[in-house]
C-alpha cells in the first residue's frame, strides 16, 4: 500500500496525464453519474445507437433476408471473435461470440468431460471453486450429472493441493466476482496438466479487464461474458474459446445447423464444422451481436493508445488509488478489503466486506444498504450478499473500467462512500428495503 | 381449386375488401419489392427502430444497470411469452421466449427424454420426419446419444403407422419447411398418447402463421421460431412452451442462474424455480427481445381486426390465389406443386417443386435460377435444395404472410415468375452460379 497522501487536485492531476482519457469520451454516460458497475453491465458505446439503427432500418429493414450475406450476419460470431482474439492471447478462428456463458459453458465442459474420459476413463472429480459464480456451479452439476462425475468445490488457497491425478477437470473462473481476486492461470494450467487434468477457464470478469493469454498458457477451454468489461450490451452474446489443438477432437452436444460443416446443404446427418464453428449452435440474435462490435472497437482504437498494458496500468492505479483512499478516509465504520493488494492477484474491480452485525439495530451488515445511499448519490456499484458466514462476508463491489472511469472519478466515489458512512445515512429506511435482483 | 379466372383488377377488389389491408402499414418494407420470404426473415415493424434506440440510449444509457429492474429487462422472456401465449393456444406462465429454437429443442428434448424413461424405462425409439428441418435432427442425434435413444426417420405418410407402444417420443414440426404441409397436432398427439408417447412440437413454421392450440391438442412440449411469422428480427430469441402437467416434473440441463428458483441469492446448488422460468438459462439479448416486442405488438393490435381466424382467412384464400394463378399462367414449364391443397393441411405457404434435368443444358432442375430471377425482379422468396431423387424435389418457396402481403402481391409476383419462365430469363449465367448461403 502506498503512503501517498492523494488529493482531489493530485487525482485530476492523474487525469491530466492519462493517456486513455480520450477513450470516455466514446461511450454514453448519464450525467452526475460514477458508474463503478462496468463488471456488470458495461457503459454504451456512443456508435451503437447509430449501429444498431443502421441494422434495424437498412439491413433488416430493406435488405431483408438478403442481408444474411450482403451485411455478413451469417460469419458475425466468428468475425467479432478474430477481432477479439488477441486481447485474450487467442488466434484467428478460434473465438466466436454466440449464446450466453452458461450455454458456452455447457458445451466447453462436455467436451471437457468427452476429452477427460477418453484419455483417463477413471477420473470422476470436477474440482471448482466453491465461490465460483453460481451459474458455472448450476451449469457443472448438469454435466457432471451426465457424465457421472463429481463436482468439489474448494476454497481458493486449497485448489493446488487438490491438483492430483485422480482428477478429471479443473473448471476455474479467473477473476472471482465477489472478492476480484485472480488466479494465476499459466501457473495452474501447468500445474494442473503435470497431472493430466484438463482446464476450464472462466473469463468473464478478466475479458478486455486485465492480460490474459490462453495459448500462454495453454489452456484447453475458454468462455467469456461481453456485457461486463467489453460493454456489449444487456445480455450481448458471449464467447466461446477453444484450443486448437483439442477444437477437432469432439464435437459439443448443442448440436445445431450453425456448427454444422454444410448448414445450408440441410443433410439430415450432423457433421460438425471444423474449428470454433462446430461450437455454434442457432441462429444469433443479430442487433445484440451488432451492438457488441461497437463495444470491441473500442478495445481495438485503444490499440493506439497502448493497448491492454496501458489499460492494465491504469486498472491498477485505479484500484489503488481507490484502496488507498477508503483506507486514508473511510476508516473506524468497519469496512474491510475482500481484494487482494497484490497486483498479479488483483482483477479490475475493488470488493469491500462488511461484517454481519454491523446493520440497523445489529441485524445484517449494512452492506446493501450502503450501496443503496452511495446509487441515490449517483455512485453506482453492487451488493453482493455473503453466505451468514465468517467465511464469505457481505460484499460492496465497485468495477475500475479504465476506458471511461477517471481518477477523480475515484476520489469523489470515495468522499460520497466517507459521507454516506459518517452521516448515517445509510441507515434510513429507504436504503435499508432489500427488493433488488441484479 | 377453384375455376375461378383472376385478373389484376379482380386481385385489387380483394385488397380493397380486405379488413387486415391496414396492418401493411405497421411495418416498413422496402418499395417495389414483393416479400414473399417472411416464413425464412419477417419484416420489420415500423415501431422496432424507436424501440431499439430507446433500449439503447435510454435503458443502457441512461439506466445503466438499474435497467434490470426499472426498464423489466428481467422478466422480458416471460412477459414476451404471456404476451404471445394465446396464439399458440398457452396459458399465462408457460411460455418463455429465450435462447434460439435449436437450444429450445436440446432443452425440452431431454425433458421428453428423461419423462420418457421414467414412465416407460425400456423405449428407445425416437420418431421424426426425414424432411424435418435439419437442425431439429441433429438436436434430435445427440440428445438421442446421450440418453441410450435411437432416432428414426420417416416419411409423413408413414409415421401414424408407427405410433406404437415401442416408441419413447414423437417429434414433429407442424408445418413442413420443404413443403408446407401441416400435420394435424391433436389428433397426431392423441394417437400417440393413446400409446403413451411424448410429443414435442416445433412450430416455426406456424407460429403466427397458423392456428396453434396446444392445450387443446395436450401437446406435451413446443419450441418455436420468432424471426419468421413473428418478425421479431434477425435472430430474435425464440420460445418454449411445456404443458403444465409436465413443467415441474423434471428440468432441463442447461441449468443456468436464470432458471435458478433464487437466482440472485447466489447459493452454489441448482434449485430450478417453477414453471416454465426453469427452461431459462443464460442472461439474454435485451436488444433483440425488445425489437421482438414490436413484432408481438402487431399480433396484439390485429387482434381488433379478427385476429389469428381473420389471419387464417386471409393465408389461405392468399395461398390459394397463389396456387389458382401459377396453374393458370404458368403451365408448361415443369413446374409442379408440393403444398397440399387441402387447407387442413396447409401452413402459410406454398412449395413449388421443379425435377431435375430441367436446369440449363439438362443440368439441375433450374429452381434456383429461377428464384434468383425472380430475386433480381424484386420478388423475394427462396430455393431448398433437393436430394437428388424423385423423392425430394428442388423446391421454390414462397411464404404468404397476411400481415403484410395482399393479392395484388400475389398477382405481381406469379406475372413476374411467368415472364421468368416464358422468356427464359433464368437460363442467363448471373442466375446460375449457386452461392447462396441462406
Amino acid at each position: 500500500m502506498s503512503p501517498t497522501t492523494h488529493t482531489l487536485e493530485s487525482c485530476r492531476a492523474l487525469d491530466a496525464a492519462d493517456a486513455l482519457a480520450p477513450l470516455k469520451a466514446q461511450f454514453s454516460l448519464p450525467q452526475g453519474v460514477i458508474y463503478l458497475d462496468g463488471n456488470s453491465l458495461g457503459a454504451q458505446p456512443r456508435a451503437a445507437a447509430a449501429r444498431v439503427a443502421e441494422v434495424v432500418q437498412q439491413e433488416w429493414g430493406q435488405d431483408l433476408i438478403t442481408a444474411w450475406n450482403k451485411a455478413g450476419w451469417i460469419d458475425l460470431p466468428q468475425r467479432l471473435g478474430d477481432q477479439f482474439a488477441p486481447w485474450i492471447g487467442a488466434g484467428t478462428g478460434q473465438v466466436a461470440f454466440t449464446d450466453t456463458t452458461s450455454i458456452n459453458l455447457y458445451k466447453v465442459l462436455t467436451a471437457a468431460a468427452r476429452l477427460a474420459q477418453a484419455e483417463h476413463p477413471g477420473r470422476t472429480r470436477v474440482l471448482s471453486e466453491r465461490s465460483n459464480f453460481p451459474t458455472d456451479l448450476y451449469i457443472a452439476q448438469s454435466v457432471c450429472q451426465a457424465h457421472g462425475l463429481e463436482l468439489v468445490l474448494l476454497e481458493p488457497e486449497d485448489i493446488t493441493a487438490q491438483l492430483r491425478d485422480d482428477v478429471a477437470i479443473l473448471m476455474l473462473t479467473h477473476v472471482n466476482y465477489r472478492t476480484g481476486a485472480m488466479h494465476d492461470m499459466a501457473a495452474l494450467t501447468a500445474q494442473a496438466h503435470a497431472q493430466g487434468i484438463v482446464c476450464v477457464w472462466d473469463l468473464c470478469h478478466s475479458a478486455g479487464a486485465v492480460p490474459v493469454d490462453l495459448l500462454g498458457a495453454n489452456a484447453d477451454y475458454a468462455v467469456g461474458c461481453s456485457y461486463k468489461y467489453l460493454n456489449g450490451g444487456p445480455g450481448a452474446p458471449a464467447f466461446v474459446w477453444v484450443h486448437p489443438r483439442l477444437t477437432d477432437r469432439f464435437w459439443q452436444p448443442l448440436s445445431g445447423w450453425f456448427g454444422h460443416a454444410a448448414p445450408f446443404e440441410f443433410t439430415p446427418d450432423y457433421r460438425p464444422a471444423a474449428g470454433i464453428q462446430r461450437y455454434l449452435c442457432g441462429t444469433q440474435p443479430i442487433l445484440s451481436l451488432s451492438a457488441l462490435q461497437c463495444g470491441l472497437d473500442v478495445f481495438t482504437a485503444s490499440e493506439a493508445l497502448g493497448g491492454m498494458a496501458a489499460l492494465r496500468a491504469k486498472s491498477l492505479a485505479l484500484t489503488d488509488l481507490f484502496i488507498a483512499l477508503v483506507e486514508q478516509r473511510c476508516a473506524g465504520h468497519g469496512i474491510g478489503l475482500a481484494t487482494p493488494r497484490e497486483h498479479a492477484r488483483r482483477g479490475s474491480q475493488v470488493c469491500l466486506t462488511r461484517a454481519e452485525g454491523l446493520g440497523v439495530d445489529g441485524q445484517g451488515s449494512g452492506a446493501y444498504a450502503i450501496v443503496q445511499a452511495l446509487i441515490a448519490r449517483g455512485v453506482i456499484g453492487d451488493f453482493r450478499k455473503g453466505d451468514g458466514t465468517g467465511r464469505h462476508l457481505d460484499i460492496l463491489r465497485f468495477g475500475f473500467t479504465p476506458l471511461y472511469v477517471g481518477f477523480a472519478d475515484v476520489w469523489h466515489a470515495v468522499e460520497h462512500l466517507r459521507d454516506v458512512l459518517a452521516s448515517g445515512e445509510w441507515q434510513q429506511p429507504e436504503f435499508n428495503h432489500v427488493n433488488a435482483v441484479t
